[in-house]
């Protein structure tokens, strides 16, 4: 291949005039390495000294880098083995049956904890009344919850209800401890996932505590509208999702 | 409604023991206001009195958090007018025609601009492999590029490809200026999306510096596969997208 080489290498730190210390360059390089393939689940990195040497820096940097990543949960050391690749995240499959159920169930025991953080009522802005096709002003019914799939899977949430069709489902929440079944309760028996908003942030830190993940790293938000079987808008959502426990996949 | 009140307060900021300053967290409580619509494009934020005696703070505290807000893009400050939210991100539709060149036809002028900044040859490792159906190992085209569609929209992004099919894509991805020309160069004349995972982390300083964005805020990040018209898989890829400026939109 008669390559064109626009940029030197691969791994081009820079040194100075940034907010960025090398350290997080190579921590996030890794990363990068890891979502791309390079890395696998179960493999072991290159030695200390091999980074050290790849990234032209001395251990005590890379070192630095190897532990922002065990924080973040990427990657896990075994004393005198090595650093190895942490497995996969778990796929939330975006589709018309996104829910969190859905997750829950490709875990041992099924149902999962639900937890009511919050509940209060307030009145539907001019963007949630247009998603969910009633008048501003409207009284909604809004929820915060931690919902909990396996080990240590779990998603932080805001749902907006209107009132007039939901009143009471912060009790129902608490009856069932389930977030469908809550749902259910209020005379819906089915729902589906209509139209979906993908994008990442810090995590606020009651959303960190609650999923017990560190506050200084970021989590994919999804901000959606579910409908009922009849296609009517029932729900206006966002959810938090720890990007190294769960990523989004889409099949088109 | 009898509400069920397991929190005291929406606004509840943890003021020591914690990684996040106060200032950061109520930038997030309103970042969050405004992913949920409570504030909508076009809106004025509470004036820095009002958000000062709303979260209990002073108004430094409440002016580092707008000061973070506009570094990020999401709202802007008019000379004594206040400060207004910023238009909703562009919406970048995943669906099987998924690629940049349908974000570029939103804008006048169309072709946008398109920029090789690395190309480089290496082998198939084994979930590269898997996900292109071919033998790890197998060599493989790596290229590094800029794409730019309207004023500041970009995404920058790494593509592999099967080097028996596409030797030779990094001269008419020069030549063309366009991704989607080299790849029909290349006797592609379509492609679809067939698989995406999505994701988050922190932009390496050189995507940052391309997209011209903060090096200390997080990225959407998406990996993905696209498929030729007869469901042969042509590329694996990985696009970084400025969250304030773009979100990924999915209708189910």
């Amino acid at each position: 291949m008669e390559a064109t080489r626009h940029m030197e290498a691969t791994y081009k730190l820079v040194r100075n005039g940034r907010d960025v210390p090398v350290w997080r360059q190579i921590e996030t390089d890794i990363e990068v390495d890891i979502q791309m393939g390079v890395f696998g689940p179960g493999d072991r990195l290159p030695s200390e000294h091999e980074l050290a040497a790849k990234f032209g820096v001395n251990r005590h940097t890379v070192r630095q880098a190897l532990a922002g990543l065990a924080e973040k949960g990427l990657v896990h050391a075994q004393r005198g083995r090595g650093v190895f690749v942490a497995d996969e995240p778990v796929d939330y499959t975006l589709d018309r049956n996104a829910k969190w159920s859905e997750v829950e169930k490709r875990f041992d025991g099924g149902g999962g904890e639900a937890v009511l953080h919050d509940c209060r009522e307030l009145p539907a802005t001019r963007q949630v009344a247009r998603a969910l096709r009633i008048a501003p002003g409207t009284p909604l019914i809004a929820t915060e919850t931690l919902r909990r799939a396996g080990p240590g899977i779990g998603t932080y949430g805001y749902h907006l209800f209107p009132k007039v069709r939901f009143d009471g489902i912060d009790r129902e929440f608490v009856r069932h401890a389930s977030f469908t079944k809550a749902i259910a309760a209020c005379g819906v028996a089915e729902f589906f996932r209509r139209s979906t908003w993908i994008s990442c942030r810090m995590p606020r830190p009651r959303e960190a505590e609650a999923l017990a993940i560190p506050a200084t790293i970021p989590v994919i938000v999804m901000t959606y509208v579910d409908t009922d079987a009849e296609d009517a808008p029932i729900l206006y959502g966002h959810g938090v999702f720890p990007r190294h426990l769960i990523r989004i996949r889409i099949d088109t």
